[in-house]
């Protein structure tokens, strides 16, 4: 499984650069940036994708009609995104933010404009958890979200603006941030889904046939939910801050849709922890199961030899070669100590039974070892 | 027993329909969905039973006498939901999330009419804990519960008003509202006495007989509790802020009773909270017992071999068929040799009694393995 | 030892009763009703004891002196808690929440009285921790107390009443219910300390003999804690809110001892969080404890094995049959063999003695096996 | 080492004593009590030691200088504080808890004067660590400071105002109350390096001989540091609650080396609970270590057991002594059957560094056993 | 690796001085001390750089241009640090926090100046984590800056203000104060990494090659990550305050950078928290899977030792002297006995897989023991 990083790291080459230094962290992609532009209102719908270097083409568009939403995916491009953040009179740290895709989610109301930032979370049980960084701006006629790559997680929002419906043509752009978050976070939905799904394989697992394996899993879910955590809790926050903020951007309306999408965000965190709960309850579990494991493959060894260690060294005695040992001549000598072995043995495996010490075995005897 | 899901679902289809989009999640059910409807003022008092297709039936009684309440035993059928959203003139969203029965415990302030959620606990030991969602609303002179099934939990509220005793039929819809809610955390206080029930049981067998099914047990309970927490603590919220709140539809009489089922609520968590602690508890004491058992076989097992190793050497040495060896010719060389075993073994006996070693497995000796 | 409930039951006949109706919860009792009356201010004091069937005559008594004292032992009869209830004009869930003995400590404000619960705590080492219910009602001129027995614990406080102490008499019902409260929590003292003691002999036990016994104890003692926790912490919060509250039944002076109360109980919590960090310790201390036994044990036997198996191995190879096997011709084989033997046994006991493995056991060849 | 309390006690013959009685809580003493009694303003100084009978000759130092300081050394007299007491208009339950040796460190504001109770640390590695306490009053014009017994804790304070230094004797008594606490914060850093010492040789021990004294000293630093909390956790309250406070007897000057002083209690706090965070490591720590080495020496047992049983076996088939053994004739039998048992054996020891379970021991096997 | 301390000491000649006596507290150092000034405004910049015997020169320098900074390197020199002290008004115990190098982070506002101290990380693997203080003074027109020792630390900002980069010097001294305080924070990030590489390093090893080495080195990273986080996290609570705080000091663009930086170090405290929560599972992961090697070893011995066990107790029998054992004169008793033997060692491997106790160790069958 690919390795979690545990850190958010800034790169080298930017520590020391003084503050609003536009530099790109974060993987490198040679991947072409394109940006989509979407402007409607209640009775128009225009939309037009365009290559980055026509990226200044967008400028233009801030006007005319009451929402234009400007998609840009990918965010290695330090020049275009500069010429973006002049168009629309971008702080030089919320560019600065945009481009470091190892953001915590986080809200900023710089009373023009609020700036956001989310994780989309990605999920696979070949790869693991990881997340990509969607930043948000919300201004007063405008939306613009940034994304690492380009991805299918706003086509239904598109579909819907195209085909006109009433709920999302007519109103603000506050409606239109609403929704993109709302598409976020029925991300989180499915893949907790999935990551769960994997978590309940493995308990299955940890109840039939615990190895170190299991462990080497326990501890990987361990790490995946620390990692969902530290997506989740701040997307918590921010979402929280939005619905409850008194930013004039956020009219009374969309509150109520983004309460809603509040609620949904509990419940994220709420199976959060619950995953954390259960897995580290796992490793518990797996540690009181191999103990008791270990007693088992023990009591099987000290039944043996309790047993037979005795009835070997009755068998060593009259394997001894001194000159005078009287048994040795005595006709039923041979089966009568064969006789008192058998005895020893089946009174060694009564006491067993009739002691406490024993009573505590009692499936062992009966289902395991003696069935 | 039934396995328990770790997450609320959202249906795959639901995500990524637009907001406000009314579609059942939970379990499909093909049971008819039925209403009844109570109008009641301290004089009068009707009570009707319709299917669902008279919905729109509902409409009509909103008005007339002091409160009207209509019960909804079943939330599957989305276009008749939205009949009754549009006579008492609720929001689409309320609508989705009496639709959803996966929701959390909340309570949201439409300004006409709040909007409760809250889980009807049911628990068997075979089948677990499991939660029916039930969504309540409370206008000025009406209330509506949703129910996902039909179920006797309301039949002692109907019986009062029925028999028309003061109390209940003087008071307002908030009154109304109040008693359903004592109803369903009533029921939490039965759940809880079952489950806790089964704790004992099962903390009975960890002293008694633990084995590997009390250690899957011990996991279930405490993933019951998971759940439980779940939907018992947002619950004391929603209490909690229905008494505070300063909704006017809530008298200053009818808050003097949720300050009292707000004291239950806070009862209801601390027990589950005590559950908590005894489970946690309990694994670890199970692996503390397994490792004094452990150490107890262990003891056991070297007791013996340290006895009778030496022993079986001492005899193997006189096996040996060396031609020169004196002490196979004394007369009393055997004897002596038995002899001298006897008191090796004695000695070591009485080596482990006097050792501080043995100080420890004082009981040991006494009371399990030579008793 | 008596088993803890886990739950605070209400009993199922109540449940599905409607809010108000007055049902007795507890255990069923026999002991006859009484309750006392005692009437004082500075200069008069006048005290009866009168049988439940008497309880209307509590009602005219209300008058006259500056302060009167019900104190109603045994909460089993409904009816005549209900006429109390009339006389001094209580709320309909203060009956109800009197009657039943399975409350959490609380403090209401009802502004003609203050209503607070408590618990009496008992202990002793075989019946482990209980409590007893205690009712308080503090109104302008009266003192109403509720307890589920009849016990010496206010008996204190009615010899400094009846010797005209000036601090007890000149005050008025505000200090009563202080003296009532601080007899409360100084029992709370006495308890914790038989409890800590015996505390402290099972953590003698837990390094000297530890056992399963032992191990059930800290078991049942981390349950007492959980009980005293339950009745402890809400006791801080009644005692506090009733410092720092704004009613006008208790006068700045009284405040000023309450706040020397509050004091006591921030202690007695305090104490029992120590209990429990202390329980908890000793549950991992046992562990390890066992832990460490179980290597010693090993460590014996493996020495023992490791030592005799071999040599037992060379013994059986010259205990072989075969014809042609040379060393049994030699005189002196069998006394080289045996010099052999003795070389490898030493042999090993140094190799122990000087790897570092057997350093870490430096003690136990000193102290426990060798010595 | 000495057995901590778990419990502040309050004596039995306390309990049920109405408030304010006066009654010395603590070990009884012999020591006479004596106090000194320093004055002092900018130019002039005086100070004078009396013994407890001529208490009453504090009363009249009261007036004429700046600053009066009485500094009582010893507290079991009740008789005597009361005199104290009356003389400076004390309140009753003030007296009282000077009285009380077990009480936690509090701040109260009286109005006309502050009352502190704080603990001096003691600690040695022989006795572990307790506390005195010091009880500080703050008048107008007069400072009282009451401790268990006499001490130099306060030597140096004397010193410095002895010595006429600016800045200690030109200020009022609210700066001679902040450097007699001063002094008993310092205090706590050097009890804390000392513990921190002990504890880093704990450390030290757990990693080269840990044994059960270990385990025991593990816990006895745990129930230190348990102690150490209460003690420190309420000093930081108080000394917050001093700084923040708005009580006109602190001056603004002070108030600045108060939030020094606040400061350093922060710090000592920090430290008590690194405390905590290491000695709970470390038990884990020793179960760890427990748990690999019971591991190793299994693995010892284990590889000689399982080369050595086999072998073992094969010399006991040919020590039969059936009448048809072929191989008993066979010449080269004997020297054939040990070179088996030679082939066998290495064939074991390579088996167990191929295979990945003993890949797990590359350690034991070279450093340990076969080094 | 070198030894943390647990505490930050105060000198035992310290304790006891009245407060505001200036000590230097921290290690001693031969190093000259040496101070830069720097002043500049938009258009000017100088430099120059003293040894520390011409320290009263910076007491010119603060007028004339918008913003003097002098950078102190090394705090051993109390006499002219009191110099410094003088020239720019610093109160007592700043001098006193700004000698003592065993400061927590913290910030205080004396209404002329802002008093920032700081902890400057260092890590690598020989000599672990260590941190060396800043105290930085904001005022009006200058900043003061305090290092143990000279470093590279703030060349970047000397050189970016050298350039005339607008950003940094048409700014005020708050934004200087910023530039430093960003680089403190950036060197989190670095020493973050660094550790984070380690514990990396440190997992990879819990998975191959676990040994006490392993286990050192867990406690090890634990006692950094108690390290780091009491310089942390309080580190996030100056930062913070400082950008919510209201001095005058603190323009309000110079603000939003410091929210930037107040967002860097949430991310810092959050990747400790991190470190912690994987360190601690690591400790868990060791003895687990102590745990389960131990069992298998038991198994591969118990699995051994019951097959041979039987069999040498059979070979013993017929190794014995008895005169009539007719088996012994049997043709083909040998070879039945050996095919008997056969029979019953296979039986039992078949036992042992067929059983479910044997289904656990699946794959110890397929992949460890007989592979």
């Amino acid at each position: 499984m690919a390795r979690k990083k545990l850190l958010r790291k800034r790169p080298h080459r930017k520590i020391g650069a003084p503050p609003g230094t536009l530099v790109h962290v974060g993987e490198p992609s040679q991947e072409p940036i394109t940006f989509d532009l979407v402007t409607y209102d209640a009775e128009h719908f225009s939309e037009v994708t365009f290559g980055i270097r026509e990226v200044n083409r967008c400028c233009g568009f801030d006007k005319g009609r009451a929402v234009s939403w400007a998609n840009i995916n990918g965010i290695h491009a330090v020049g275009h995104i500069e010429t973006i953040g002049a168009c629309f009179g971008l702080h030089p740290l919320v560019l600065e933010d945009i481009l470091n895709s190892d953001h915590r989610p986080k809200l900023e109301d710089y009373g023009d404009y609020l700036f956001l930032v989310m994780k989309i979370p990605f999920y696979d049980k070949a790869d693991g958890f990881r997340v990509e960084q969607l930043s948000l701006i919300l201004g007063p006629s405008f939306v613009l979200s940034f994304q690492e790559k380009s991805g299918p997680l706003f086509d239904g929002i598109r579909e819907r603006l195209r085909s006109g419906q009433v709920h999302g043509r007519a109103m603000g752009p506050d409606y239109l941030a609403y929704m993109l978050i709302d598409a976020v976070v029925d991300r989180y939905f499915t893949t907790l889904e999935s990551i769960g799904d994997d978590i309940e394989d493995l308990e299955q697992e940890l109840f039939t046939a615990p190895g170190t394996k299991t462990l080497e899993a326990i501890h990987h879910f361990k790490r995946e939910t620390i990692h969902l955590r530290k997506s989740v809790w701040p997307l918590r926050e921010v979402i929280g801050g939005l619905q409850r903020g008194d930013s004039k951007l956020i009219g009374e309306t969309t509150r109520v849709f983004l309460r809603d999408v509040y609620d949904h965000t509990v419940q994220v965190v709420d199976t959060v922890e619950t995953f954390r709960d259960i897995i580290s309850g796992m490793l518990d579990l797996y540690l009181s199961g191999i103990s008791y494991r270990t007693n088992e493959v023990m009591k099987v060894l000290t039944i043996t030899a309790t047993i037979f260690i005795p009835l070997t060294f009755l068998a060593g005695i009259y394997g001894m070669n001194f000159e005078y040992m009287p048994e040795l001549k005595w006709h039923w000598g041979y089966f009568g100590l064969l006789g008192l072995m058998l005895i020893l043995a089946l009174g060694m495996l009564v006491f067993f039974r009739i002691k406490r010490w024993f009573g505590l075995d009692h499936r062992l005897v009966q289902n395991r070892v003696f069935r």
